[in-house]
């Protein structure tokens, strides 16, 4: 490192600070920023800069969201403002990507709640460090009807829906869990047994 | 790609136009500098603005410098400015990245002369698009004893070699080339035709 010169190795070392990128990779984006139209450069290191303060997360859902112009916005996001959005349904994700998947794939059109994490009780998160409490707020304020869990199937992703099953159907609200199954375009060779047992578990008639 | 707030598509776009980076690792990119510490993304941000305004190429060898401070200190880089370097070779390379490459093997204690490009008719590159009039008239006025060829063993970088040797040798300068053969922790099994016909020919005496 010691023989780049002193702006190109620090770039090098907040480059490396991303995920999946190494000195090597780093090494090849920064030269490419050397050769880059200036302008290009400049607009990449001012998208990144303006993205905190203009990005902000919706204050109902704790999805990704515009950060509010004007204070009579309300810092809500584009699917909370929607008013042809289904207000009977919340699906209930982990992450803002995870919402934006469930958005990309057109299926669904209702609302959103974000958790920002899953129940960890090893890594120290219980239900008090996510978005439950106001999720269960949602749904006893409004007309909610039905709690789609997506979660991750993963052992916190499993665990959390059950927690959230667990406090949401006492208030009267049907809970559901995205179905779990082979991915399309899979193979059952290939299939790990617990997959395939889920997938059996989950069989519909057609 | 119309899913995600307009800030964050924006970024996306602009982390897609780097190397080896689609949509998919722009996005997660992305997502992590919303996760990250305010100050880690700022930092980033100024880093890529800055590099542009801190970063020059040294006005004699034209490979990488940092942007001189002071109109007196010429704009030179270490290297040039180094009396401890060996100012009767210089290495030419191709790319500034090729440069530092050479420096890290610490085996090289010479100057250079950053080529930018090799030549490559197809693309309309000759011998005047590239810095070899500089590296010519460095050659000719100062100490050179040997000029190290070691443009990259691919078909440019060897015409470019060969044109080169042509116009320095009159200068009564030795021009060198950078041995061709296996790379160490090869295997000659599987190694190609061209390489080791090439590290048979540059055989030497142990």
């Amino acid at each position: 490192m010691s023989t780049y010169p002193a702006p190109f190795a620090r770039l090098i070392r907040e480059l490396c600070k991303l995920p999946g990128i190494g000195e090597k990779t780093a090494a090849r984006l920064a030269f490419h920023m050397l050769k880059e139209k200036r302008e290009d450069v400049l607009e990449l290191a001012e998208s990144i800069g303006r993205l905190r303060t203009e990005m902000d997360l919706c204050r109902k859902c704790f999805g990704l969201s515009e950060a509010a112009q004007r204070s009579d916005e309300g810092g809500e996001c584009k699917v909370c403002q929607d008013p042809r959005r289904d207000r009977e349904k919340i699906c209930v994700v982990e992450e803002p990507a995870d919402m934006i998947a469930v958005e990309r794939s057109q299926e669904y059109k209702g609302l959103y709640h974000v958790l920002h994490g899953t129940i960890s009780p090893l890594d120290g998160v219980g239900p008090d460090s996510l978005r439950i409490k106001e999720l269960l707020s949602r749904v006893q304020s409004s007309a909610i009807r039905e709690v789609i869990v997506a979660t991750n199937p993963t052992v916190e992703g499993e665990a959390t829906a059950l927690y959230l099953s667990k406090v949401i159907k006492p208030l009267g609200v049907k809970v559901t869990r995205i179905a779990r199954g082979l991915p399309m375009g899979g193979d059952l060779e290939y299939t790990d047994a617990v997959t395939l047992s889920k997938a059996i578990e989950g069989r519909r008639e057609i």
